[in-house]
C-alpha cells in the first residue's frame, strides 16, 4: 500500500510510502500530512508519474517497488532495522537510507525487555508452573542487584535498555562492535571482547543489527559462554539465532529459557517447534511498534535536511550494514 | 523455632527470636550474631530463664510465645506487616512493637510489583494465551505513559513502588490514610479522597497495612470505581480482599485480571477456586522476603536505641494498627 508525497511548491519533491499493512499505510499517510503539511502525500500505487518521487518511505520494500522510483534522494525506513532495505538489490548505490528513530519505539522496546527480564529474575516460569499444579511453592527470587544482564548491541535501543536496567538495580554488561563508555555499565567490544562480555551473564538480550557479522551469532558457542542456566531474549532479528542450537542448549539445560520476538519466517509457521516448547516464549514481533505521529515528525525532519542539502542525522552506514 | 539473645555484660538483656520456619530461624540467629556480637543469641525454646529476655524478635508470634517472656522491652517483627503481632492478645499494652524496615525487602517488593504491572501493561495474558493456541496475534501494547497505575498505601513499600513506576513512565496516582506529597504523583487521602483516586486507574496495587479500616477494602464498590477492565495486584494481606467480589467482578468483566500474593489461609487450600482461575495469578507469598543480613542490622540498631533509652525509629502505632 505505497503512497507518494509531493511538495506544494515543487511537483518534483515526492515521497512514496510503501508498507505491508494497509491499515498502517493510511495511518502513516495521515501522520505525514500532519508532520509536513507543505508536502503532498500520495500513495505510491496511486502515483501517475513515479519518476518525480524524491523519497520512498518503506517498511520492507518488496521487489519491484524501489525500481519504480528512479530519482529518489533517499529511502526512509519505517522500522528500527534496515537490513531488509540495505540488502535490496533494487536500492541504487548512491541513495542514502535513513533509519527510524522514535522515542515511542525506544520506550516500548525498553518496556518489553524489562517485562521479560523481570519475568526471568522473579522466576515466573517456575511460579506459574507451580500454580498450574496447584502447588504452594514459596521460592525466593534474587534481587536485581544479584543478577547480571548482558546487552548485545548498544545503539539507541540497547543503550536505553541498559540504562533502565541499571537504574532498576541490575548488574549490566554491554557489548558493541566499537568501544562505548556508559556510566555504571561494564562495556566490551568487538570479537576480542565477546568472551569477557558473556562470562557470568544470566540474562542475555540481543539488540544487534542484522549484518553478515551478526547473523547466526546466537549459537552454541555463545550459549556455552554464558552463566549455566541463563536466559535469552531476542528482540532483534530471527536470523541472529541458530534455532537448532537453541533447542539443544535448552534440552541440555545450558539455557533455562528464551523469549523470542523475531523469527526467520514471520508469522512463525504453525508447525514450528518453538510454539509448544515449554521453555520458549513466542511473541509475534510486538516488542515495539513505531508510532506514526512521532515517527512521521522524525521522517519529515530528515527529508527537510536532505532537501536543504544537509546529511540526514540517522543515515544507515551501508558499508557496515546498519 | 524461637531463640534468645543476651548481652555479654548483662545477663538480663536477652532477645527471644521466634519464627515459623526452622531454616530461617538458624539464618536469623547467625545474622543477629553478626549484627550484635556483644549480645548473646539463644533460641527461645532453649532458654532456661525466659524471664530475663529483653526482646522478642518474632514472625507470627503464635499464642503461648509472648506470654513466656514477662520482661520484654519490645517485640520486633521479622516481616513488613505487624497486624499479627498487634492483634495478639498476649502482647502487653505498654510494650512497643518495632516494624521491619529493610532495603532488600523494599527492593524485592518493587521488583515483584514491576513485573506484574509490566505483564498487564504489555498484555501478557493475551499474548501467552495466543501462543498456547499457536496463533500469531500481533497486538499492540500501550506505552507506560498511556497507563494509569494506582498505588494504595504510601508507606515505605508503596512510596518506593510509586516512585519507580513514575521513573519508568507510568502515570501514577497514590492514596494514603493521611495526606502525602510525592513528586510527579497525584496523591489522594482518606475516605473522601478514595473516589477521586480510583477513577481512571487501570492497574491497582494494594500495599495497605491490615487494620479494621482497610480489612475488606478490595470489594465490589472499589472495583466498580476503577477503569473498566482494570487489573488488581494485592501485595498486602489476604484479609484486604473480599474473594467473592473479586470472582464476580472478573466474571462480569469489570476487572480483567488479578495477581494475589497473600491469602486469608496460607498455604492457599488445594481446592480454592483461585488456583485454576484463568484470570488470577497466584504467587505463594513471595513478593518480597526480608534478608537476614540487612534485616538483622536494622533489628540490632533498634534494640540498641531502646537499651539506650531512646524511642525506636520504626515503632508501630498501636492506636492506628500499623
Amino acid at each position: 500500500m505505497p503512497m507518494t508525497l509531493r511538495t506544494a511548491q515543487d511537483q518534483d519533491a515526492t515521497v512514496a510510502v510503501a508498507i505491508g499493512d494497509s491499515a498502517r499505510a493510511a495511518e502513516w499517510q495521515a501522520a505525514l500530512i500532519d508532520a509536513a503539511p507543505d508536502f503532498t502525500i500520495v500513495r505510491a500505487e496511486a502515483m501517475a508519474a513515479p519518476a518525480v518521487a524524491d523519497f520512498a518511505v518503506v517498511w520492507r520494500a518488496p521487489l519491484g517497488m524501489l525500481s519504480r522510483f528512479p530519482r529518489l534522494k533517499a529511502v526512509l525506513s519505517l522500522g528500527a532495522g534496515v537490513d531488509g532495505i540495505l540488502s535490496n538489490r533494487e536500492l541504487e548505490p548512491g541513495v542514502p537510507v535513513v533509519r527510524m528513530v522514535d522515542e515511542a519505539l525506544t520506550q516500548g522496546m525498553v518496556e518489553y525487555v524489562l517485562w521479560h527480564v523481570l519475568r526471568y529474575q522473579r522466576r515466573a516460569p517456575e511460579l506459574l508452573a507451580a500454580q498450574r499444579r496447584q502447588e504452594w511453592l514459596p521460592i525466593a527470587a534474587p534481587l536485581a542487584s544479584e543478577r547480571c544482564v548482558g546487552v548485545m548491541g548498544l545503539g539507541v535501543l540497547g543503550e536505553a535498555a541498559a540504562r533502565r536496567l541499571t537504574a532498576i538495580g541490575f548488574r549490566v554488561k554491554g557489548w558493541s562492535r566499537t568501544p562505548r563508555q556508559l556510566d555504571g555499565i561494564e562495556t566490551f567490544s568487538g570479537t576480542t571482547g565477546l568472551a569477557g562480555f558473556l562470562g557470568g551473564v544470566e540474562i542475555l538480550i540481543c539488540f544487534l543489527p542484522l549484518t553478515p557479522e551478526t547473523e547466526n551469532i546466537l549459537a552454541a558457542p555463545l550459549f556455552a559462554a554464558l552463566a549455566p542456566g541463563a536466559f535469552l531474549i531476542n528482540a532483534a532479528r530471527g536470523e541472529h539465532l541458530v534455532e537448532a542450537d537453541l533447542l539443544e542448549a535448552l534440552a541440555a539445560g545450558r539455557l533455562a529459557g528464551a523469549t523470542l520476538d523475531a523469527f526467520r519466517t514471520e508469522p512463525l509457521p504453525a508447525d514450528h517447534p518453538f510454539w509448544k516448547h515449554p521453555a520458549i516464549t513466542v511473541t509475534p514481533h510486538v516488542a515495539s511498534l513505531t508510532r506514526a505521529a512521532s515517527g512521521a515528525r522524525h521522517l519529515a525532519a530528515e527529508m527537510r535536511r536532505i532537501l536543504a542539502g544537509e546529511a540526514p542525522l540517522h543515515a544507515a552506514r551501508r558499508d557496515r550494514g546498519y
